[in-house]
């Protein structure tokens, strides 16, 4: 099997039939199509550990060359078998699973899994095949996991509907963390590192081409599902915006933690990503935006997935950036300092009072401070005072995680070591991760007390500082669940065209300022127009209006300080350098200030519209400071957002020079966010240069593009 | 025993008597003053070691209270032993420490190895004892390695002189990889996970306070050792640049390969080392451009430090940045990339050639472009053809390493990949690195296998992409060894004094182009200047000139645009807002162009002195665009330099405008570089802003400042 795609389904699941989910995950019996002798072909795995490994309900294998299947009897076809069939594990070659669909449909079947590949992953004639397959699945009313994927693994009713060699071990399925991704293989590393952890999964399933069935399904199930506290994701695309969002949410509600693991952001990963999935990727801004709103966690690597889970499975969610580090070595307590400080975490000094209580435990040459030393020879004293040291640095309430770095500390003191850290733990309230800088050979005990108790044991002190730096909360956004609705929605702008109407009416009839300005058809009225806006002894802005024409300064289509007497010989040098001019447009010169952008990027494939602000003028992808956040938007996120960019300290106030109106640009930023909001047809609204001086904020040019919604 | 100390040291290194270094890693007699009977104590290791692991020497204890330990007969006091001493380990308390050193040099032994803690880690009092301690050593011309360290194993003698529990298992000592630190905690890590590995350490030395003997000087040593290839280093602070210079110099010259983890630089990093090491850190900018000059491979991590140590041991260095993912999962191969690109390599499209030889071994439904997705399958088929596959990807001109990422390939099939991945990359040239995602259990013997061949083994592709970055050599420096040197250097300047001179004769000096300026007393003064420098209708830059005033614009004290019949007003009312007003620059008006700052600092505790270049004016510090070189530097660095500012776009030439005289820039970087290299009484050189236009570039304002060389 390889990896998964994602191509274009026909009749999505929007079209499909209300499906019971618990038919497939708890199913009364199941029904192995093209089930093999050949003992040693892991396709033979599915049957023989359904037989094998404790499953309660019916096992039928199906194939007409057998009477007999891993000591059950088997039968020619799934119309023989004697009793209904809940999930069907289709183990046909790609060209068949259509009529195994159909089969599967007339035996009521509430699920297909097809493991086959050669679907849309090679090109078109698998895609035509898998077309078909989705038909076949319309048409009967079942529904079909795959194809491409490496099936179920569900421990409460011990389902091994799959073939994953991960699962060829002894499992328990005790953790409560689940994981859905549409690749097999990374699920499959995921299984099997958890297992020899000890947290070996409770729910695993690969969707792989999600032809018909996507994880967020799937993910929707097991985040309801009380046998499951953490859901992981490996993602390689989320084209359904609407529907991770949804995940997101029950998710949340449920109070399930949800931690995703989304590949193809790069531009090699996305290369890959297209020719494997033949899907583009969705907007990976807007996923991120979506995620912090509904407090999901983000990873970039499969060990950070399993770490993080790990962490969220047994303990609490930081709540907020501050970390300690406790080390038996400074060295590790340095290196883990600039790690934590390189992922967002802050190291606070420990209190005045929590240092006395330390002081009295760890010796002189150690460290009190944060990170704190406690060096070597406190175990050299046989008091097995290190979780003591932990619950003194865990109840200062400037500790939001706790940072564990163990040294040469092996063998029974190690054993002695994770037995205290984990009574300390225990009821702290405070999060906690080890790093554990030892041979495994000579800690093996130790890390096993210390997983068990849900504390991830680390070798990389940069990974641990990443996975830290991931479970912490961003702030949320005023929009997250729970809290207060928007206060202004801008209904002047329903009835407006801005194909026709122009940026410029739809920023007039949403409240942002523009320059006052008149469309000159010819020399003589940019005379006009230039002599009532300039005022005495001022100047006006000339820009040229023509079809297509959207980067003006560049094409030579800007002039900036024309007096009044210039205007006409300006329009004539205009209607020579820019082909077609259909007009001038004549404006109010602006008073210098801060340029800013305020753009919006319109919601596409159920993603939220996208908010943009930052640097503004022809200079902006040279500077790239840059901020993003979803629309709509509260004035109190928009205000946040500005403290975001690097520019903040120009609209703040810098080296002496006065601050600028932040107000106005935030209730710039808010009337935008609230319009492409309320509005699906606009695609793009830019405004660059806003700018903003000491009173107002001015829209000097805008940009609007629009889409059929 | 705790973190090191870095004290300030009475007589450094210069001032201690040459030293055999090979009467310490080669001793012909070691004695172990206060050698305990107690045999559970750590202290008691050294005897016992040294008395049974094979060390070839005389092994001499010494006691008082005891007639024979460790099976040797134990002496009563140092001049008691039978026979010349190279070595002396010094297992006495702190307060004694001065002692043993004066004893070990009247016994003529060649250097003291002292472990007691309680030294300038512990403050004032213990600073003074150390002070006492660096004193005894030189009064007795012998050595003293530490205090507060854990000593120094050499495995081509056997010699055990330390303490630390990770040489308390089998070690063989055959990688050829040294380590060398102040931190024996951290050290103590290195060495038992990579005996853990089969790679255990040939040379191991923690330094700890550093009181006399530095990490440099051990340094220099092991890398002119030719039982060593590589050398790991872990520095808490890197006090004498240029001792650290003539390391980095001495191992690229001798072969050996540098890897260097250096701790501290963040702000907590740096309280904590601050605090631990009572010593202020180096110029960490400084210290990584000196490491680029010299091809040395720095790294973050512990983990990173025996990653890095492992390929350079047994593979080429990869001779770009160009590197290939090799995968049995699409998802995998997903993530590698997006990794690796985030830690600037590139993934090239495979040649259309090399693609061809690999359609014929991936199945179809796999990937061949890079990333290469070989699919489970290929391991169903009982070929082997995973190594001839890497062999077809490594024969690509385009690849200069290659990322293996192996997902649930367990058992023996995994034992036979590593046995034919070794095969395929022996003589490659190619660079390999290998990521296991599955249960280590079931990969073991497979995983032995590659670290034998020195092929590494990760369970993060995070950290193997990071690993890979740092290993990938960045454009070497002209002023690189063995490159051409400088033609220029600015003799003229030499007799300057900046502190009474000032930063505009300095440039004049060096021949970096500045504004016709008049300096002017009074507002007369200030007319007649401004009359003959602003031309016909045209303006002048006033700026006024006064003690202690740095920050002109910020004080209020420049005015630009101003007309001459202006200028007296203007006088008057600088005069009034800047205090002790000692006259007014009357400048030409320089035309409108980029505004960059380029800066030097000068060199401080031997490090060579840094170039800094980036976009400049007064929101420099809002922009933080700025690049960094070592001084002097040709024109060619220069213009590499200017490439590598966010805003290169701006001086090209962007969006239509046109580029700028970088031809004028880099010539004034060249000088600037060449001045501050030539006069180490040059501390702080600043340019800013450098207005570039069209035609040459003109430097607008400067500051200088000095200190006693």
């Amino acid at each position: 099997m390889t990896e998964t795609v994602d191509a274009t389904r026909p009749n999505g699941p929007e079209a499909a039939p209300p499906t019971d989910w618990n038919r497939v995950f708890r199913p009364h019996a199941v029904a192995v199509l093209g089930a093999t002798g050949r003992a040693d072909s892991p396709m033979a795995r599915p049957l023989r550990w359904l037989a094998e490994r404790g499953f309660s309900g019916h096992v039928w294998p199906v194939n007409p060359k057998y009477d007999e299947l891993a000591g059950l009897p088997c039968f020619a076809s799934l119309d023989a078998v004697p009793g209904p069939v809940d999930l069907v594990l289709a183990l046909v070659p790609a060209a068949h699973a259509p009529d195994a669909v159909r089969q599967a449909g007339a035996a009521s079947a509430a699920a297909v899994v097809v493991f086959a590949s050669g679907f849309a992953e090679v090109g078109t004639d698998g895609a035509e095949l898998q077309h078909e397959l989705v038909a076949a699945a319309r048409e009967s009313g079942v529904r079909v996991l795959g194809p491409n994927c490496q099936g179920i693994y569900y421990a409460p009713t011990r389902l091994f509907a799959t073939f994953t060699a991960a699962a060829d071990r002894p499992l328990r399925g005790s953790s409560g963390i689940a994981y859905v991704g549409q690749s097999g293989a990374v699920g499959g590393s995921v299984l099997d590192i958890a297992a020899e952890q000890g947290l070996d999964l409770t729910a695993w399933v690969s969707t792989g081409n999600q032809a018909d069935v996507d994880l967020t399904e799937i993910g929707r199930y097991l985040a309801a599902d009380p046998e499951i506290s953490v859901l992981a994701v490996y993602a390689e695309s989320v084209r359904d915006g609407a529907a991770y969002e949804r995940l997101a949410a029950e998710a949340a509600a449920a109070g399930t933690s949800l931690v995703v693991l989304r590949s193809g952001r790069s531009g090699a990963g996305r290369r890959a990503a297209v020719s494997h999935t033949g899907a583009m990727l969705g907007d990976d801004t807007a996923f991120r935006l979506v995620s912090r709103r509904y407090g999901v966690v983000l990873v970039d690597d499969v060990e950070e997935l399993l770490a993080a889970a790990t962490v969220l499975r047994g303990q609490p969610r930081p709540a907020g950036r501050r970390i300690a580090a406790v080390s038996t070595s400074g060295g590790a307590g340095i290196l883990a300092a600039d790690r934590c400080e390189g992922h967002g975490l802050a190291l606070p000094e420990l209190a005045p009072e929590t240092q006395d209580k330390l002081s009295r435990l760890v010796p002189a040459f150690g460290a009190l401070a944060n990170p704190v030393d406690v060096t070597a020879q406190l175990f050299n004293t046989g008091e097995r005072a290190f979780g003591d040291v932990c619950s003194i640095v865990c109840a200062d309430p400037s500790v939001d995680a706790l940072l564990v770095l163990l040294t040469m500390v092996v063998g029974d003191e190690a054993a002695d070591l994770a037995e205290d850290l984990t009574a300390a733990m225990s009821g702290s309230g405070v999060p906690c991760s080890v790093v554990w800088l030892a041979g495994q050979d000579r800690t093996t005990r130790a890390r096993a007390i210390l997983r068990e108790a849900g504390i991830p044991v680390f070798s990389s002190i940069a990974v641990a500082a990443r996975v830290a730096g991931a479970l912490t909360p961003d702030r949320m956004p005023d929009t997250a669940p729970g809290r207060a609705p928007l206060p202004w929605l801008p209904e002047a702008a329903d009835d407006l065209d801005p194909a026709t109407d122009g940026g410029w009416a739809l920023l007039d009839a949403i409240g942002v300022d523009t320059p006052a300005s008149v469309h000159a058809g010819t020399a003589a009225e940019a005379t006009d127009a230039a002599r009532a806006l300039a005022g005495a002894g001022g100047t006006v802005v000339m820009k040229a209006v023509a079809p297509g024409l959207e980067h003006k300064t560049e094409a030579g289509g800007v002039r900036l300080g024309v007096a009044a007497e210039r205007a006409a010989a300006v329009f004539d040098e205009l209607a020579t350098t820019v082909a077609s001019l259909a007009g001038v447009l004549v404006q109010q010169a602006v008073p210098g200030g801060v340029e800013l952008l305020v753009g919006a990027s319109g919601g596409r494939d159920g993603w939220p519209p996208v908010l943009t602000v930052g640097l503004g003028g022809t200079a902006t992808e040279v500077h790239r400071d840059v901020a993003t956040a979803l629309a709509p938007i509260t004035p109190g996120d928009a205000h946040a957002l500005l403290r975001e960019l690097r520019c903040w300290p120009l609209l703040a106030g810098h080296r002496g020079a006065p601050g600028v109106d932040v107000d106005a640009v935030v209730e710039a930023i808010v009337r935008v966010g609230a319009v492409v909001a309320r509005r699906p047809d606009l695609a793009e609204l830019e405004i660059n240069p806003l700018i903003v001086g000491p009173t107002g904020a001015v829209a000097v040019d805008v940009l609007v593009a629009t889409r059929t919604p």
